[in-house]
């Protein structure tokens, strides 16, 4: 089930036959004799391996090539770790051979200034021209645990040693290095690909490849900039349908971050609060820090959320206890009811003081009777009502804890729900190690556990779904690359657009004289609003340009003596159409806003939230990438925070939220079918009133582009 | 600098010259048996040790006395180790003997039933009655690592090696000892006290020891409950006065946490909201999990913040390099700009493609040549812009790893400002522990770290302040325990106490005929607002009760004549006062609201924020324990996240900020001028104009409590 036209068949990279090393070295600290090492020393290669280098016929007892032209046969990767100078000749080598993959190790291309940028470019020519993929170039290469083999220079290759079912895509070496390292939890990494410079190949193809590969189970990765949104969400979608969990940390939340970023990789890390909504659409799990990413990552590997989402607490201390029953509440997560049964044996094992009840606080008569954890441990963990069970264990306490780790062990045996112990203390001792060599993978502090329980549990939620379908699938294209200049048109012009195109609108017309107003406010009926019409006057009040409350046809007609006097006075040159009469919105009803841009990774995205004064201020908002389904709308209206107004908090009025909800599948489809055009809209206010009273765009600011 | 009427001297409980243990035992695993081992085995005792067991003559070639009576002399602690049935008996010698202090390591008490709770009941009396100090019952006794003295039976105190200056004050013993595993960092807890049931000293006694106590520099505090609202305070004051950080977790902050803790240690644990705006009104640091408790209190124990609060990043690793600095963006914090010579330095040093402004990515160039972190990272850290380095150690690369190990530890030494490393990989190598030898506590993850930075900096801020003692000086008296009946005054009442009490309002009184009404208005001018006046009508606009816009005599009248006929309706029994006539509030204007409630432990809490129909939705509100400082009104203003419209936001007129200043300053000093008749306050809607216009309370409930 992958995306025929964003998916690349890799399974030659990643598990070549045969594999040509350019640029081998006898020098142990160079890229080249690191990447020999790893090669001939530390990989299991099924199939064959040619050294190249001209000045050398052999190279630790193997024969060297001087070429790739000399080769008995084509290789299916080329790994090319000669210096920067020396790339473009050897890539236009492995052209003319018709190498399928080649891996660039080496550094000095897009990342190290306008020479580099040009040496990058003629790469991907070379490539493109030959039908070649390129994996870097400025990359630590591909390592490909579950298979043992390591075209890669890290010298810390040798000890990526746990298989794993977890498949890690990076584009910065060293961070995905560190989550490499958090093997020393028990739980391998399969795969590891960093990208680097990402001249072809991208995480998003690897996330395609994970999402189908039988050995993945979960997907974790580390993102700097996203280059192609497309094959982005594409690769997103095929793990979404393979049942797979994206674990997603995006570099450039603040404005620190995202220079820096741009500074690394010379790629636009893109709008943070877009990414987040475009991850949360198609169930990526956003994390902040590595940590959260490795504690959340790993609980998948360990077991899959199931249908039971309430949790089980089992301590042998009451403050851990309590402490762990509040961040269980904090997080919004469910503590189960027990089944009779495990609490009559709780009540029938613990002491009279002891917490029987969810959550458990056994004593610390544990300490002293470490059978009682035996009794009752098993007992929690295979409780009915509960998908997991968390097991702070707050002490190194020596051989009780040992025996703790171990009841664990063996209770987790009998169980599907997961057990997940939390090492809190400083003291790493045996029990620790028993556990991590059992695969628990202990988190290491409540806080992370619970953040890591959380997100386990909502993707569960999310991909278990009513429709049992919940990601969407969206009609992937590449967003327009538009040229033209930009305009905004009048208010009555983009009013009039969006009027053809079926959304709702409070009437509204210019008059060209002032009896003409008069007539307009008398066929609309009154209260009316009227305002300044003049391409030259875009802040109509701040020259006293608008009135509001019109009640009879005198007043419009001083509406339009003064208003005219106004502009005058303040604009003496303006040309004026004349004055813009419209219905005015009934009292009461609320104000929202929605308004879409263009983002350049993935287009169209549309932000709705509360409107009015406090818009920027609470920021209560929601952002979907276009086009929105029925079930994105309704979802969007009832996830801002201010939803409660809507439905009818303190006494209001319930809002008429289908109206609503009809708006803005309105508005994405108006904007779908102008893709190209729009630039940019604002509505803000919308009015929403009391069920059956409508929704209304009250403003409205659209921004064109023309044609180029 | 203690509070007198809070202060208890325990220098003699802490440092003891004799000590008295009843129930020493033989038997290795019990209470008396671990006691008596931590005493003699792992103690140093300046003086005398009475072991006392009326079935012994002598135990582990110690003599055995038979009873306190017959000690040579009157310990300064007995150490109390009998199981519960024998506890009162003992508690009755200790008393006649006069025994000043007696810690009770024995369960079965407050934590255990009815029964156990009449027998605490009784240990209190029997103490008041000899002025003997209780430390327990249900504890693990004191752990004086300092002093390397242990009253404890915990199995644990052999390892508790490390000497250091942090003070730790806890209820229950399970949390407290996984924080004193956190030596392990290699910064130690000078002094644990883990006071169990609290039956008579409290953690506040042991946060207001620690205070002045010239060893201990940073405090940590557990909280499940807190007894005595103003001696914790008192506690509180008096660390700040000293200069020394207080960090606390407090549980209870969801419901489940609430109950869990209850069920622990049978007290309440109070209103989160109203702890937390406690906790900052002193400067206390809160936190919400033991890793961040830890890496908080950690920092501060290796160097109190500076003036200078800019943060300096160095780090090899492009992509963790942005990952911090995203993190230090978002927390607020700000990034150093570099003196020019440090770039110089940078530039000269690293390589063209290495980032040399802050933040400083060296590249992978340090990983082959080492003596580049030597070079630069010394520059970084002298850089006089700045108040911290945070160097992100991404993995644990071997040799290469322990170089920059020794680097920091040796760049440490040169200067002021505290290099953090932090140590992100699961791998803890060699690297790992020279720096927790060298006393750098490393942070185990980006976030955690900043999150500790942010703490400390904003701590440090706070106790600099522009007036040098930010932190208030609260008059401290205990909350009145009010027992009389509650009732809640009309809103015509509550206006006039507040018109009393000098609060601007808007003119307000009550008609009893049509005439009056009508006369009531003019004199007040329009237009005006009619509300229903009758004790028997709470709802008034549910019954037709309420007529809003008033804008001439003949609508008053036809306002009295439509309101009565509608209350005569829906309420025929009701006893109508007559109309109550409000000038209506100006157009314009920002809605905000002000509550006080009583808090059982703190006394008057008064919540501001947002008024109207978000105020539920949106909980944009802070909260201060009466009476206000100038300073608190001031800061309580500023603080919600509306206050840019009360600024200006928008084009929005400024708000007039010093006239809701002086209302809530007002409403504050009313209160507390009526503190034991106030039970309950409400002004929502308060009405803020633009600047020159005031702030004016719309409606004000006020709940009183009569004298028993």
């Amino acid at each position: 089930m992958t995306h025929p036209a964003f998916s690349t068949d890799l399974s030659r990279l990643i598990r070549p036959r045969s594999i040509a090393l350019i640029g081998a070295s006898e020098r142990p600290q160079s890229i080249g004799g690191r990447t020999l090492s790893n090669l001939l020393d530390h990989s299991q290669i099924d199939g064959e391996l040619y050294l190249v280098n001209p000045t050398r016929t052999e190279l630790r007892g193997q024969r060297c090539w001087p070429s790739i032209a000399s080769l008995p046969q084509t290789p299916d990767v080329a790994v090319i770790a000669v210096p920067a100078s020396g790339v473009i000749a050897v890539m236009e080598e492995c052209a003319a051979r018709r190498v399928p993959f080649a891996i660039i190790l080496t550094s000095g291309f897009g990342e190290a200034g306008a020479e580099g940028e040009r040496a990058q470019a003629r790469l991907k020519e070379i490539a493109e021209q030959a039908g070649m993929r390129i994996y870097g170039p400025n990359c630590p290469g591909l390592t490909n645990v579950n298979q043992r083999l390591g075209m890669t220079f890290s010298p810390s290759f040798p000890h990526d040693l746990v298989k794993g079912p977890i498949g890690l895509a990076t584009q910065g070496g060293g961070l995905g290095r560190n989550v490499m390292q958090a093997m020393e939890r028990g739980i391998g990494i399969g795969l590891w690909a960093s990208t680097g410079n990402e001249v072809d190949l991208q995480v998003a193809d690897f996330i395609h490849y994970m999402a189908t590969a039988p050995d993945i189970k979960v997907i974790v990765t580390l993102l700097e900039g996203i280059k192609d949104g497309p094959r982005f969400l594409a690769a997103l979608q095929c793990a979404a349908d393979n049942g797979k969990p994206v674990i997603a940390l995006k570099v450039g939340k603040s404005e620190y971050g995202q220079r820096a970023a741009q500074s690394h990789t010379a790629s636009l890390t893109g709008s943070a609060e877009v990414n987040s909504a475009v991850f949360r659409q198609y169930g990526v799990i956003e994390v902040d820090d590595i940590d959260e990413l490795v504690d959340t990552a790993w609980l998948f590997a360990r077991a899959m959320p199931g249908e039971r989402e309430a949790i089980g607490v089992y301590c042998s201390s009451g403050g851990t206890t309590a402490l762990t029953a509040d961040a269980v509440g904090t997080a919004g997560l469910t503590l189960a009811e027990f089944a009779p049964e495990t609490t009559a044996l709780l009540r029938s094992k613990l002491p009279d003081y002891a917490a029987v009840n969810n959550p458990v606080d056994t004593t610390a008569a544990v300490l002293s009777d470490a059978d009682l954890i035996e009794s009752t441990l098993g007992a929690v963990a295979a409780d009915p009502n509960l998908g997991c069970v968390i097991a702070p264990i707050a002490l190194d306490y020596g051989e009780t804890t040992i025996r703790m780790a171990q009841t664990i062990i063996a209770a987790q045996k009998r169980v599907q729900s997961p057990i997940v112990p939390i090492w809190m203390s400083d003291r790493l001792g045996e029990g620790y190690r028993m556990l991590v060599a059992a695969g628990f993978a202990p988190p290491r502090s409540i806080g992370k556990a619970i953040a890591a329980i959380r997100r386990w549990t909502e993707w569960g939620r999310q991909h278990r779904g009513a429709a049992g379908r919940p990601i969407r699938r969206l009609p992937v294209a590449a967003p327009s690359a538009p040229a033209g200049a930009v305009r905004s048109l009048s208010e009555l012009q983009a009013k009039a657009l969006l009027a053809q195109a079926g959304i709702p609108l409070l009437p509204v017309a210019v008059a060209r004289t002032r009896d003409e107003a008069r007539q307009l406010a008398d066929g609309m009926g009154y209260p009316v609003v009227a305002k300044i019409a003049s391409p030259d006057i875009l802040h109509k009040s701040d020259i006293g340009g608008v009135r509001v409350g019109i009640s009879d046809g005198a007043q419009v007609e001083l509406a339009w003596d003064d208003i005219m006097a106004s502009a005058r006075q303040h604009k003496p040159g303006a040309a004026i159409d004349g004055l813009l009469i419209e219905k005015m919105a009934p009292g009461g009803g609320v104000e929202l806003m929605a308004g879409v841009t263009r983002d350049p990774v993935f287009g169209h995205v549309m932000t709705f939230g509360l409107g009015g004064v406090y818009v920027e201020i609470l920021r209560d908002v929601t952002r979907r990438l276009l086009p929105l389904s029925p079930a994105d709308a309704a979802s969007m209206v009832r996830e801002i925070r201010c939803f409660p107004v809507l439905a009818g908090a303190r006494g209001r009025p319930v809002a008429d939220v289908p109206a609503l909800e009809r708006l803005l599948l309105g508005v994405s489809e108006f904007v779908m079918a102008n893709a190209a055009r729009i630039e940019e809209m604002d509505l803000n206010p919308i009015w929403v009133g009391a069920e059956g009273e409508g929704a209304l765009p009250l403003d409205a600011v659209v921004v064109e582009r023309s044609a180029a």
